[in-house]
């Protein structure tokens, strides 16, 4: 790789400048899987690590807190729920230091404030052109341009024209790419197409350091991104109050196979959705979800997350050289 | 440009080498927008122009026949739909001895014996993984993986996550990105991904040489792809029995508005298809679906075509050079 013209120096971008981290990689902070553990694992490996605060739960988020900070010195960070978050959870995350927060799903403008008053990074997640407007407005220092093609909940826009329209829109703001990335090519992608860097999160869930079950890790190794479907049935049946415009994508199951497209049905079925309760209390993947992005096809290995950073940060470098013809 | 490794090469690939051509970049073969004097301008410009003989039109597609093979002594190509074409006007046209035959939606076993008897090289799209099997099976040249945000017709998959699943499985095959791509942002992306090129439909009915009416590239400069909308009704009423795997992608109108998510009570109305008919063939665009795909926020001008193809080629050789940091 001598005579690659330089390009085996890091892969820097504002994003990596902006947060002072080694790789422009950033854990999606997937709720459930996203722990102190993997967020840390992932930080070390010269990513930015975010724990998946989600709606917050504060005696989960507390733990997942102490583990990151007592395992990483490197930069880490939270991602919560905008449309549900309560502020006074934010405000307790802050007082931990986190070198970023980010918010998805929703106006982020409620939750905005004290993220920036304390003069952390604010990271949003941004599904079309007027939440990347508001999110702007809202004084968000990193955008993340998520697709369809993401797992668990999105809008409608793909990744690969959205990611530009957005850069355009941002203009110096650095926009991170999301969704459908889950090898170093897709990294290389998000770069090509104009982002600072890329948000991976199904990918990440199989490694050694994420909280999913070992038979949901088993279930991605053998999935393709046509196992995957969108859709509204495990919300309702659960009880997670979403708003209907972020439908998931899991793989598909037995449960989502029998309700696609009767979820109006399944609302007003009460046995039905106790039926899904019970069983996702047990786990069982015939109706719990294992929530999965089209990027599942690149998924074949469960390595460390800090060696994944690294491995992917490589093999984007190495396809830029391939691709430009060096 | 003179320190950027080399860099600014053509960017040569297994596609560019197969084809005799210089840039990675390929017309899609958009039926009744596509024809000889847009692929010429394409094939003068660099690239491969493909007319879209759609489901083999004799009448029309004879006359755009003599005007490309009139207006370009460089490799051009012809387009057909698999589900639909008449093998006598695949072989009818093989007589004008195009570069390449390309055969999009359905299995292509039907019509690619004659192609690959004469020896010309065989193109052939595909929207999932069964279809990359079956297209390897029919002995394609090359392959093109079609993303969802795709204008017109296409499958399930989403450009960026599916071109390398497909990338993996062609092996020495070379494989062009389409759907989502306007620009050369989207054209390097294609290539980091593992792609041997692009092919580009939406770009470039905002052309010159387009076939497309006025007021159809009008809406293409103002709409974003947050306008598109995928749907069957268009087909339901102007009676294309399109296989219902491949909806159609457009700009939302009055009509696909009216009928989106009610299309069999569209089918059974035979007064609304009659009204649709009659707007269509009057070119009313509250009616007339202007297929646009997700990129159609980068559309922002309508240079030659010829222009064009050299543009998106520099622009992604430049996006390469600014994503690996040189």
């Amino acid at each position: 790789m001598g005579d690659d013209g330089g390009m085996t120096a890091p892969l820097r971008t504002a994003f990596t400048t902006a947060l002072g981290i080694e790789h422009p990689i950033a854990l999606a902070p997937m709720g459930n899987c996203a722990g102190g553990a993997l967020a840390a694992a992932v930080s070390d490996g010269g990513g930015l690590g975010l724990i998946g605060g989600a709606r917050g739960d504060w005696d989960w988020l507390a733990r997942e807190l102490d583990i990151v900070t007592g395992r990483t010195t490197r930069p880490w960070g939270v991602g919560f729920l905008a449309w549900s978050a309560d502020p006074a959870i934010v405000r307790r995350t802050l007082e931990y230091r986190p070198h970023a927060v980010m918010l998805s799903f929703g106006n982020p403008a409620a939750l905005a404030g004290p993220v920036t008053d304390a003069g952390v990074p604010l990271i949003v997640q941004v599904t079309d052109l007027d939440e990347a407007r508001q999110a702007l407005d809202a004084g968000a220092d990193v955008l993340v341009a998520q697709g369809s093609e993401a797992g668990g909940h999105g809008g409608a826009r793909s990744t690969l024209p959205f990611v530009p329209a957005v850069a355009d829109l941002a203009g110096p703001v650095p926009v991170l790419a999301a969704g459908g990335i889950a090898d170093g090519r897709g990294l290389a992608a998000a770069l090509a197409l104009g982002a600072a860097g890329a948000l991976i999160g199904t990918r990440f869930q199989a490694t050694q350091e994420s909280l999913a079950a070992p038979d949901m890790v088993k279930a991605l190794l053998d999935g393709t991104g046509e196992d995957t479907e969108r859709g509204r049935a495990i919300d309702i049946a659960r009880g997670a109050p979403w708003p209907p415009r972020y439908p998931g994508r899991a793989l598909r199951n037995d449960f989502t196979r029998r309700w696609a497209g009767r979820e109006d049905e399944l609302a007003a079925d009460e046995a039905a959705q106790a039926e899904f309760r019970e069983a996702f209390a047990r786990g069982d993947l015939r109706y719990a979800p294992v929530w999965a992005g089209e990027g599942t096809d690149l998924i074949t290995d469960v390595p460390s997350a800090a060696d994944l950073t690294g491995r992917l940060a490589a093999d984007a470098r190495a396809a830029l050289v391939r691709a430009a013809g060096g």
